[in-house]
């Protein structure tokens, strides 16, 4: 196994990173060139504020309000901060929020890294339930609600989180009724906890905008505590590592942004500075319209593999995602794929990496799905670590007919 | 007061910001152009890894150990890591060594920024007992433990920390004697807690190295959990916030590197990327030996500025550093510096501003300290920001002399 690990080989669906081969390098050059010849003192490679660059900080207002138009424009200044990747805006937003021994309500399944955090600063996640489909419903949430009820765990929720927009690990994007359902059925209860929401893939769509708005400009969710965050990172470039957030509550912002002083003081001021230098002109939008076709393609390619390896014939399913980075699939149900199953052994040994996305669930888990990405590996790669995986799952399924 | 804070003239020696007119503008943008010329995959701008890239951390081990030259080659891979800026080191330090009520000993004065977080993480700073030239003794910190075993104190130790080189905020060196004889007290109670050597000034002298070795090259803390710190925000550019530490306590540094994950999963690689060319030629060096003799010059200007307005003649003291960003006064002791103080106000109203020391005690502050910072402020405004505080000086000092 530790050399099945160690095969040079190996083809990764695991690492949610993204495609190599479009980041923005002439992009990244020119901004730093034009920074560079900028008469007067060099501000850029001093420290900047705990906050963020306040006029990346409006541009990303007016990036949001693209979306969220019902925003007021006067708002951004001081609701929008800056972080290092949205990651840390989680931490920090989870950090003030909550105790060891508190609730978090995460979308099912969702973001394994948040739930490894949660794990970290002892915080319980509680799963919203969801139908066969995926989809969250009124009833379900309120049933859920009703069962914490009965064993006391309604009193210690203090946040809601979910990935609304062609989700990491799922695909999918939240509609506007779940989103309103969920606000409706915690209200219901007299509930008004904080919200997070984590919009990092929204702008990775293919070829038509995600319509759902997000919590900030959805009037059900108005009473509540909201936290928009997104990412430069994922669509622009990784290795600059600058996140942001939308913050409608004051009191909330402040608490983040009094732990931020504690950990860092505010994000490299540098990073923000080129994000600034791209977002004001054409190179950010340009960017996105170059790669959306790209992440599409690939996205295409890995799913035509499977289904030409005929995993469906194998009782997987899975459905075309229409943006982000990851397919989402389901085995048939005694079909286990966690870290020590012998499905994920055999990839491996046949030299291929996924997700399980058992790791996906804040409780109840699922033993039989598996995250896929297509970010990384190339077209002729991504068919090669296609057929691997469907090949596993064809001899899981002791189905090892003419294709093998 | 307001309105006096609200100047635009007011000159501030109170920020801990280096110098605009010498950041290295011309090398960061040829880094950048060298990485965009680099034939293959762009991997500096997608995502790095949590500890640091590699070969950045091996160029940060030679760096080290061109001051500590008993460091084994074969631990750089394995003990160094990077992080945002040295702040976020304190903090994963401190985060994963204390639980609320614990104790840390600190130097006396001490860096108010760490101070102020191990406020929020509810830890309890206990100074390092100074003589009156302000070094410390052996028998001085006997003097602390006898009294914190007395009081129960002494089990809630969890960890040391120092500024050990031109100290934030004393500009002060400690000695290897201070060092050796802290560690041998400590030992002799049967204490070994966790050490936090915070250097982040050492590149930062004017003339010569500073002769003391840090704590991982003295054999008297060998035995110790240690972790040395700096960073490459002071010397080269603040902006890029790259910091990093060498730990020699390998479940201390996995607990640090765990809470990263969390935190950010990795700093941003893009800097890391762009300081590897800088470390890996010879721009550093070369950035060093230009402000080395710039920092040590407007040093100079406001120290000969406050001897030539008669601050020692108001009872006034302080020593010249031999490197770094501060100086450190101490006033007549009679003479309130802090945030209320009448002085501090004739200060802001007489248009510049500077940090009271109070703020940079862990327990027992002096009320008649001030840190006085001439990292930011070009010569001429320097000189105009010592005559200002000189004026307020005498002028507390009821001395208005022929000078005013």
């Amino acid at each position: 196994m530790a050399m099945a690990l160690g095969n040079p080989d190996l083809l990764s669906l695991a690492a949610g990173f993204t495609d190599n081969r479009t980041l923005p390098v002439v992009e990244v050059a020119e901004a730093v060139a034009a920074l560079a010849r900028r008469t007067g003192e060099p501000e850029y490679l001093q420290y900047g504020t705990n906050m963020g660059r306040p006029r990346l900080r409006q541009l990303l207002g007016e990036h949001l309000r693209r979306w969220e138009p019902s925003l007021d424009p006067a708002d951004s200044a001081s609701r929008v901060f800056i972080t290092n990747g949205s990651q840390q805006a989680l931490y920090l937003a989870v950090q003030v929020l909550c105790d060891p021994g508190d609730i978090m309500l995460v979308d099912r399944p969702t973001y394994f890294v948040f739930l490894e955090m949660l794990v970290g600063l002892g915080v319980t996640a509680r799963s919203l339930p969801v139908d066969a489909d995926g989809s969250s419903s009124l009833e379900g949430v309120r049933g859920l609600l009703d069962r914490m009820e009965r064993t006391g765990e309604i009193e210690r929720i203090k946040a809601v989180y979910f990935v609304s927009y062609f989700s990491n690990p799922s695909g999918r994007c939240l509609s506007v009724d779940e989103k309103t359902d969920l606000a409706r059925a915690l209200k219901e209860r007299g509930l008004l906890p904080p919200v997070i929401e984590d919009a990092a893939y929204r702008d990775l769509y293919f070829a038509d905008r995600p319509p759902a708005p997000g919590v900030v400009g959805l009037p059900d969710w108005s009473d509540f505590p909201c936290l928009y965050l997104s990412t430069l990172t994922k669509t622009f470039a990784t290795g600059l590592k600058v996140g942001y957030g939308y913050c409608t509550d004051s009191e909330w912002l402040a608490r983040m942004l009094h732990a931020k002083g504690h950990h860092d003081f505010g994000s490299a001021n540098f990073n923000q500075a080129v994000l600034e230098e791209v977002l004001a002109g054409p190179a950010f939008e340009r960017h996105l319209a170059r790669i959306r076709p790209v992440y599409e393609r690939k996205m295409q390619v890995l799913h035509e593999t499977l289904e030409a390896e005929n995993l469906r014939g194998c009782g997987w399913h899975w459905a075309r995602p229409a943006g982000g980075l990851y397919l989402w699939l389901e085995a048939p149900p005694q079909l286990e794929t966690g870290m020590d199953s012998v499905f994920c052994r055999r990839c491996i040994e046949g030299g291929v990496l996924y997700v399980p996305g058992e790791l996906c669930f804040g409780d109840a888990p699922r033993r039989n799905c598996v995250r896929l990405s297509y970010g990384v590996l190339d077209e002729s790669r991504l068919r090669e670590a296609g057929r691997r995986f469907a090949a596993a799952a064809r001899e899981a399924a002791g189905t090892k007919t003419s294709l093998d």
